[in-house]
């Protein structure tokens, strides 16, 4: 693995060594830190399926790198492309990720690339968000957006960590997040690794918390930003904004530029990616539901502009969706 | 067990047998379907405690029978009923049910006057609200309101299943309800065993679900309903009261008047029971978070009166909770 994040308690998400993918097997977290190599791009594919890699910006670069693969191995980019957007529909950052390395020259430049900028980016936004937070503020999150669905730093967990960096003691409640648990399995590992004191609770009891005056923020990631300012992420997402608001609690959304994406007009757009209900009516292998009982998992839901206080992206804090996007583009233009 | 609900598709969940108890041991449903005989109030006690036997209804007869087994046993029944009522601080059923159980004569009549009081309560509790669901309703509901919440037939699912009788064609959103998955576990048990169609969702999807216009209804139970209106219920109600109130979904509580509790002025004196952080972090016996982390685990939250459409009790639907309480006090004066 590189050392892009250099003595960071939590290695990189995912690392271009030599000619192959080295990424943490996020599937058999907290248990195992377990690094897998891939050489191959269907290999790739299966991994960002089976969510051994997850998180918007984790899965842009690992797009870049599948379509490094099947440059590096003189297989198709077209091909290794599509199959790796077809992968997952809803984060934008995916596609935004093989179209970087498919239009590069050198693609493994391009991908390595987007890696160290990942970091770079969040360490911006961290630094931008964190002053939001006052000293001793108690934070909510849910699902992991953190260093494990990035390169590294994270991008809500970024913001709590910038603030923890600059001694402003925040404490997290963390929202287990079903069906996955990217929070009690993920988030309570990296708050545990950075030495920020975290609370896992049910994504249910959340709006007790809020009313019980213990929730000073919540701080969540993005999956997809559509260009009115309404926000795709984890499921559950949605039920906490409405929770949020209900309690006057500020609600940020950490959307790093990738993230925003402006060809899609409102979250109506977004397509929504159904997973398996195998992935509600069991946990760890074990059944739990009945047999032949039906479930639905939408992974995702769409959380209004209304409902959002403001955006915290790499250049700034943004009340307003237009203002985040102006910033973006003029960078991107500059 | 006794034969109480006839042909029932669902056994009673607690019944009085010759000198003991029985009852159906639901931390093993929906897989194993076993009825355990208890013999002393101890075992009683840790049945209770470990949700062996769970729901306001159910632990209100439980607490009845416990006292029946100290009498019968020539024990101390004031020394039983403190033991039982300690076991749970949240349902006002369970110190109900013991008390009636102790002014009695015979503890043992008493008890199974409870019980078949229960079965007809709920029985009349759902045909009153069973014409608040309209022909094809989708439902969501929260926890186990059910049969086995109950002696039998249910509170929350008393009324779909008043509505299934009467050939409305109910279909249920269950939430899965963490972290004891009473929704996923026991709820689409029920539902499939009566013919109902089910669909279980993450608590996390329930605000996402109503969004997308696919509910047009929520019916949960109470463990406590305060003076003024205040419910305590199951952690994740009040979330979901929140979103029901935001997207204009009616949101019905089921309570049988053993749950009103007019001593208690409102919710904010309600006992909120706070159990074991390890039912958050381990499933099935499967460590879910990390070791070392932390995990707080409130059952119950308290949903206030303002987010409450009706109450519905055996005497019928009321939209003010002093005309349900009013009700309940005329029938026990008779």
């Amino acid at each position: 693995m590189n050392t892009l994040t250099g003595r960071d308690p939590i290695p990189p998400t995912i690392a271009w060594v030599d000619d192959h993918v080295e990424l943490i097997d996020q599937r058999r977290l907290p248990e195992d830190l377990q690094i897998i190599a891939v050489h191959t791009v269907d290999e790739l594919c299966h991994l960002i399926r089976t969510l051994a890699v997850r998180g918007a910006p984790a899965i842009g670069v690992a797009g870049a790198m599948g379509v490094a693969l099947a440059w590096c191995r003189g297989e198709s980019i077209d091909v290794a492309a599509a199959k790796l957007i077809a992968t997952r529909p809803t984060a934008v950052n995916l596609a935004w990720g093989v179209e970087r390395a498919r239009r590069a020259d050198d693609p493994v430049a391009a991908a390595v690339k987007l890696a160290a900028d990942d970091v770079a980016r969040n360490r911006a936004l961290g630094a931008a968000g964190a002053p939001l937070l006052g000293a001793g503020v108690r934070v909510l999150t849910h699902c992991n957006a953190g260093a494990l669905a990035c390169v590294g730093y994270g991008t809500a967990i970024g913001v709590i960590r910038a603030a923890h960096e600059q001694g402003r003691c925040p404490s997290v409640w963390v929202d287990e997040t079903r069906p996955i648990l990217q929070g009690a399995r993920l988030t309570a590992w990296e708050l545990q690794r950075l030495g920020i004191p975290a609370t896992i609770i049910t994504d249910g009891a959340a709006a007790a918390t809020m009313a019980g005056g213990q929730v000073d923020a919540v701080v969540v990631g993005a999956d997809r930003v559509a260009a009115n300012g309404d926000v795709a992420n984890k499921i559950g997402t949605y039920s906490l904004a409405i929770a949020a608001h209900h309690h006057r609690v500020p609600f940020y959304v950490a959307a790093p530029s990738p993230t925003l994406d402006s060809a899609t007009p409102s979250g109506g757009q977004i397509e929504v990616e159904m997973r398996d209900a195998r992935e509600v009516m069991e946990l760890g292998g074990v059944r739990i539901a009945p047999d032949g009982a039906a479930a639905a998992n939408p992974a995702f839901d769409i959380t209004p502009r209304a409902l959002i206080t403001a955006y915290i992206t790499e250049h700034g804090v943004f009340d307003e969706p237009a203002d985040a996007f102006g910033a973006a583009a003029e960078v991107e233009d500059a």
